[in-house]
């Protein structure tokens, strides 16, 4: 329950009735049954976030794990001198913080900040605990968020060490213009110097990368969004990026059938 | 059950025999039932490849996940031109391929190839489901396994953007040297031109930064293996790897207390 929601009866009730929906309605925890749906709106309250403030820090203990409600959180790691990697913008609808959920002294391994106005829902850690241990549903729907992520985290790690500058921007708007309704459309969701820093390139580079593919029509501005040229752009990339669908499917690897082909 | 074991009955007894002895002493499945490790090892065979040999390529089903007995499996990405990327080295005891253990169709997100003679135990994925569904322990042992290579993969990201190509180099050296029994010691584990693509820099520019360090002395080279003077070599970091104890607890983040700490 909120503080501010605890001062008013009504209010309280009102505030938990939404949450509840919001709750239920998820599709990680749809297959809920109601009275597990009771316990977590318990354990809830809302929590709003101004842009550029942060939710934690890395080192600090990670007891509660959120849902992003509206807005968006970026994660990321912090250099003694103030430079910035970040790793990963979450999303509406999306989790956060619940690494570590069966570790006795759990810490955040990461930064989180809010990206413009943000809201939450921030859940206390144990009962995602408690659900995960009694809800095969929710277990399943936990783990499989955990193997995206790591897909995720792959990708990247795989883009800074195969991809130039060029080729990492690509890849990167590519991902985006995938969330977008009709495939093409990007409108960057983190300041240009932050996507530089996340694609470890110098913002100076970024932005002539950038003019270079405005220049060729491969990118076009459009209402304050990017349109982008799909086709044209996946041509430019580097061969590491082409792999297939989804990136990710080699044909089976060149040479000496013993030792380069997988051997089952 | 081996297939070259299930042609001798005696044979295969033994075999089964040292395969439930390894699967019960390994610290993720030790606190298992009699009759849980008795079904896991049913459903095992022991599996060799030589230096070289693929386990698995990136988009294949993954129907079976591995324990690695001895020697040790790499874990990449692969360009189509040829070009890899080193994401982890897998070693002796510890657990690979068993990502999206719920998924319905699982495929395998990374190739996995051998370095050096490799025993490793096959292990049909069911199994490890139902494990994880059945048994509270072997479920948190195995979140706790999930979140220590999400952490991995969030150094690994926060090396490759964060430092330069010494301090790559350095940060790798003083983590491998604290799987040494005196935390100073390193003997590679993959070629130099593996290491290399594993972290994102040059083979050139990998044996020139290697032979400054031996210049310097912070390096010292004996019977095969590297020595480190590790108080020497930290000092070397760029500052984002000499964030305190485990290289990840930064202070508060400096500036306007309301934007740039925590807000809780």
């Amino acid at each position: 329950m909120c503080r501010a929601c605890a001062q008013d009866h009504r209010a309280a009730l009102s505030c938990r009735e939404r949450i509840g929906d919001y709750l239920a309605r998820l599709p990680l925890l749809s297959h809920l049954a109601p009275e597990e749906v009771e316990e977590l709106t318990a354990a809830s309250c809302p929590r709003e976030l101004c842009d550029g403030q942060w939710l934690f820090a890395e080192g600090e203990p990670a007891d509660r794990f959120f849902l992003v409600r509206a807005g968006q959180i970026v994660l990321f790691r912090q250099s003694a001198d103030g430079r910035e990697c970040i790793v990963a913008v979450v999303g509406q609808d999306e989790l956060l913080g619940e690494e570590q959920i069966f570790d006795e002294h759990p810490v955040r391994s990461l930064n989180a900040r809010a990206v413009g106005p943000t809201a939450l829902l921030s859940i206390s850690r144990n009962s995602l605990r408690r659900l995960v241990d009694q809800s095969p549903t929710v277990r399943h729907a936990f783990l499989q968020t955990i193997d995206r992520r790591q897909r995720l985290l792959l990708d990247h790690i795989e883009r800074l060490t195969l991809q130039n500058a060029q080729g990492r921007l690509v890849a990167y708007l590519l991902g985006e213009a995938k969330l977008s309704p009709d495939g093409r459309r990007v409108r960057l969701r983190i300041p240009k110097h932050a996507l530089a820093s996340h694609l470890a390139i110098q913002p100076e580079t970024l932005s002539r990368v950038m003019s270079r593919l405005k220049a060729s029509g491969k990118i076009r501005e459009e209402r304050g969004s990017m349109l982008l040229d799909t086709a044209r752009l996946r041509e430019d990339l580097e061969p590491a990026e082409n792999l297939g669908p989804s990136w990710g499917c080699p044909g089976p690897p060149p040479g000496d059938d013993t030792l380069r082909r997988p051997g089952r």
